[in-house]
């Protein structure tokens, strides 16, 4: 997998968040996944494809970290996981992923997004399956810790 | 959504789990997707995307149902969902997308496929999440159940 392709996702995560609920995440060092596995309890993915690669981008949360960013979005937040923070966690896929295509766009690989899914499910584990490599980057903050994983093969 | 779309993602789960794991599956009824919800303990997701269509495709294993398929597939399966089984769901999934993309193909749908991640957590929910219609059909066998759903749109 093109190294180029990590930043414009962990840049974009990170734009998203800050903008749409005021967190900042700390992101940790983006890792080959190897013994690293993306665990939590709601994961927004979806599908990327495009002339040149193909791919996956998995965003997960643990629950603590999607009410809060449910809470500053909204003003308000149920106390477990429910359609409306699936919801929320699906329109953040797309957000974060034409982000990603935008910067992607730039650096001159063009994909087209295929329509997100989100899971929810405590402790819940995310694995991509390609023959590319598998990168996953950690973010922390004071409401808990979340995942971005992207996968593409050429 | 076009209902063109459901028979070949229906024939094609039949076919591949009927030839790989020799399992008979029985197919409920598609239903649009309100309350009935896919629920079990291990997923494979993938995004397609085409030039009139884009979506997405889930298949959900009751753990005792994907432990089998594993067992019928391989001569011996392990006690819990593990990379094993992750693996084999993933494998799955592209086999399903496959058969019903040549199956679309032939009526003139064409898709590009994304790769497919894999979710593995007891008891977790799938959801699509695009302005298309959701269908959902229900698979029951001697060991468990499965649930195919699909989600497009044009």
């Amino acid at each position: 997998m093109n190294v180029q392709f990590i930043n414009p996702f962990l840049d974009a995560f990170l734009n998203v968040i800050s903008t749409m609920a005021t967190i900042n995440l700390t992101p940790g060092k983006p890792m080959l996944k190897h013994d690293e596995i993306a665990k939590g309890d709601v994961s927004g993915v979806i599908g990327m494809v495009g002339e040149q690669a193909k791919g996956s981008l998995s965003l997960t949360f643990e629950k603590r970290l999607a009410l809060r960013v449910m809470h500053n979005m909204l003003g308000e937040a149920p106390d477990d996981i429910d359609e409306e923070v699936t919801d929320m966690v699906g329109e953040l896929t797309n957000m974060v992923s034409g982000g990603a295509k935008r910067m992607l766009g730039e650096l001159g690989f063009e994909f087209d997004m295929a329509t997100p899914i989100v899971v929810a499910g405590k402790d819940h584990t995310i694995s991509h399956v390609s023959r590319g490599k598998k990168i996953i980057i950690p973010f922390n903050s004071m409401y808990g810790r979340a995942f971005v994983e992207i996968c593409f093969e050429e």
